[in-house]
This record gives C-alpha cells, sequence and structure tokens, in this order.
C-alpha cells in the first residue's frame, strides 16, 4: 500500500509566518501523499475583538456562538486555508483546500455537553474517504479547515486534532498511514519547561503510568488519547512534534513516536 | 456534448439570505452539471468598517489593499462561500467550494492600470479545465468564490462576473455551455426604473445600436461586452435576469438572452 502523511500543525505555527513557511515547505518536499489539517490561532480571537463579539473559552475550548461561527468559518476556511493553498501552489504543489462541507467531506454533529453549552461545535461522525482518494490520485495534496457540517445546512466548528485521527483512521484501510501532530514544542515533555526532556516513546503501558504519576501536561492528554485512537483504528505510527521540523518528524529523528 | 450550466449570481442576491435560498434551490435543482460562481456583497464593507479599514471605491470597483485582501478572502472564500456549500448540502447537492488557488483552478494575474492602482486585484489568465472536469463527472457542483492566485503565493480579489465567463469558456470544448448572469433585476432594461422594459434579445447589431443610443445603463455594459466574449469563445448562450428565477431564466421564459 501506498504510504500517506496525515499532518495537524496547531494554531501557534499558524500564527507565526516564518515558521508556517518553514512547515509548508517541508509539507511540500513530502514525496507522494499528503493531507495538511490546520488549527485556528490568534486571528478569530483578535477579529473578534474587532468585531465586538465577546468570545468565552471554557477548558481552552472556544464556546461557538452564531457570530463566532462566523468568525471561525472566515479565518479559518477564509483567510488561514486560502493563504496556505497559495502558498503551496507557489511551491510548485498543487493543493486544495477544504472544510468538511466541501464535496461533504466531514459529516459531524452539534456537540451534546451535559452542564456546559459549547454552541456550535462539532463531534465527527463520518469522513469521505472516497473523495480523498479521487483528489490525492490527482496528484493534489489537501489542506482541511478545521470546519465541519452536519448536513442540515449548519456549519460547525471542530477540532482539528479529531479531524486528523479521524481522516487518518478513514484512510487505513487504503493507504500506510502515518499522523504527525505539529506543534510549538519538541515533543511530549517530561518537563513541560524543559525542551530536552522528550519522551521519546510511549506506548499504552508507560502511558498509564506517566498519567497515573502526573507528569505530562495535562493539555496534552487529549492529543495523546487522539494518538491511541488512530491507531487502534490502523494508523502505523504517530508522532509529536515541532510543526516546522516536520522532516525530522517524518523521519522518526526527533519528537515522541506514540504505539500501541 | 453534455450541457453544463455556469452560473453567477451577484453580491445582492448574497446578502439577501430568502432570495439566496431560493437562488440555491433552483441551482440544486438543475439536472446534470452546473457551476455557480458567486460575487461578494456588503459583508465585506460591514466588516472592513467593524476592524478600521478604510474601503474605497473606483468606478465600482473595490480598491484591494492588503488589509482589504485579507478581508475578502475571509468573507468571500469563508463565510459566503462555506455557507453557500453547506446549504446545498442540505438540499442533497454534494457541492465542492473552491478558490481560483485551489487546485490551481484559476491562474491570474495582478491588474496593472495606467493611473489608478488598484491594489490586489486579478485579471484571469488560465482555467483549470482538466479538474473541474473531474469534479463534475464525480456528480459534485462547484462553487467558485472570486478569489484567484498568480501562482506565487499571491490571492487576488478578482470580478466574479469575468471569472463565470472565463470558466464558460475553458469549458466550451467539453460542454454545451449556458452562461446565466443572475442578479436582481429582470434583465437588461431599457428603462432601469421599470422592470417591465426587459430587452428580451440582444445580439451584437442592436447592442451596438442601444449603446450608442446611450439606452442601456451604464452599470451593464461590462456584464454584455463579458457576454459576447462568452460567445465568442464557443458558450452556447448567455442569460442575464433575477437570480432567484433561475429555473426559468435556464428555460429562456425571463431574462435578457444574448446572442451573437
Amino acid at each position: 500500500m501506498e504510504t500517506l502523511y496525515v499532518i495537524k500543525i496547531g494554531g501557534n505555527i499558524v500564527d507565526n509566518p516564518v515558521l508556517l513557511t518553514q512547515c509548508l515547505q517541508a509539507f511540500a518536499s513530502i514525496k507522494g501523499q499528503a493531507i495538511l489539517v490546520h488549527g485556528g490561532g490568534k486571528l478569530a480571537t483578535s477579529l473578534a475583538n474587532d468585531m465586538g463579539v465577546q468570545q468565552t473559552m471554557i477548558d481552552g475550548r472556544r464556546v461557538t456562538d452564531e457570530e463566532t461561527l462566523k468568525i471561525v468559518t472566515m479565518v479559518y476556511a477564509g483567510a488561514i486555508n486560502k493563504n496556505i493553498v497559495a502558498q503551496m501552489q507557489s511551491f510548485g504543489v498543487n493543493a486544495i483546500g477544504l472544510t468538511g462541507a466541501d464535496g461533504n467531506l466531514i459529516k459531524a454533529h452539534k456537540r451534546v455537553h451535559e452542564t456546559i453549552d459549547y454552541g456550535f461545535v462539532g463531534e465527527v461522525d463520518e469522513i469521505n474517504s472516497n473523495l480523498i482518494e479521487s483528489l490525492l490520485v490527482r496528484q493534489m495534496k489537501l489542506v482541511v479547515a478545521p470546519i465541519t457540517h452536519d448536513g442540515q445546512g449548519q456549519l460547525l466548528n471542530t477540532n482539528a486534532d479529531t479531524i486528523a485521527q479521524s481522516i487518518a483512521v478513514a484512510m487505513a484501510a487504503k493507504f500506510n498511514v502515518h499522523l504527525i501532530y505539529g506543534f510549538e514544542k519538541e515533543g511530549v515533555l517530561l518537563n513541560v519547561n524543559d525542551p530536552s526532556s522528550v519522551i521519546t516513546k510511549i506506548d499504552q503501558t508507560n502511558y498509564s503510568k506517566l498519567k497515573s504519576e502526573k507528569v505530562i501536561f495535562e493539555g496534552m492528554l487529549p492529543k495523546i488519547d487522539n494518538a491511541f485512537k488512530a491507531l487502534e483504528g490502523g494508523v502505523q505510527s504517530v508522532i509529536i512534534g515541532r510543526a516546522e521540523k516536520l522532516n525530522d518528524l517524518i523521519n522518526g529523528t526527533i519528537g515522541t513516536t506514540i504505539t500501541i
């Protein structure tokens, strides 16, 4: 089977033009099939401030009312996605930017939470793997914005880590899929303030131990949980590390590699 | 050859949710191949106001500085395009939203004008007809935002009428193409204040006459010039009329039909 890299880059990379370009150059240089899923960044918050739309964050998640949904759709699917695609084209790579609504790429439903109303936030239900495959075979690289739809006309703000994991799993039947979470740190760290304290390998056994000892920075836990879900779904490997060093992450020479 | 409808809808329709939905329902009901090109609307101007970015219009064209380009990219490629796509999906139509950068759909260059600097405004150079065909044969309907790219990483704000005409001409070798300009009026009017004064047929002979008599509203002339360009490029027919009555426009029972 052919290899497919599903690469997620976080908001901190998106906010930094120099690091973003480094990361996109590395992405452009990937031989073979690749999908980039990008997060949001600070532009949505600054636009909300300009528009006088108050933002509420609960546990690091943006509560998405109607006005905020409009803002994140403009920023993620418009400004960020199209600038990434245009930059990729300038590197000679035929990228195509998509949200979950485009070609029914990602169907989702509005998150239901017992106590908190997160608003128009989506939980992924289904990935259109046929569409993805048909675009990949035409030598296109996909650039996916973290906006999905419910099939009833409603767009939904959706976690980019989860989108990357869901796409990786959906494509695992047809490709050797490697999932890479690129962000602003060296990997999963033993000490969040020490970049040299990267945990190079995590498996289910040492993860339980690290978790019970509360060594790992809490914000990393959902990412690692997503990684295990991907591996259980047939993904070959998951690597977490610095987005702008994407080539080294792909080679497995840096970052944290997660296995079952 | 199979029939392909290339339909452009203007900013006034995009601004009116009720008319827009009527128009999209008609678009969704088209049997066979169809491409929708949408204009901008007032949202870009109101967002610019919110952001404190001053807007300059010269002859009805928006001068597009860097901040304005960011705004139109967010509004056209983000908010408008993705809401249209999500709505189409709710009608059971598999729409895919694209800018000219996506899949290298529309290559353009920055407009050079002797006296006025319009900023990041594009003139269309090339349409990727192979990509369009490959998406159409997968039973997708295309929704195109009026943003193009120059292949060097630069996005460009581009006239939607011209994009529609360029796509129509590019596809004319492979399809029987009908180009429809849907907007907020009944068609080309003899008297701009009298909706019943529709000129039902325009050809090159009566157009010269109408133009020299200065009967036609000046703002319509670029649209009609685009129509003739399309016909000279192999497009079968061009019809101009009310966007929300798209079905009747397609049937040719209303609006202005332009022939060579």
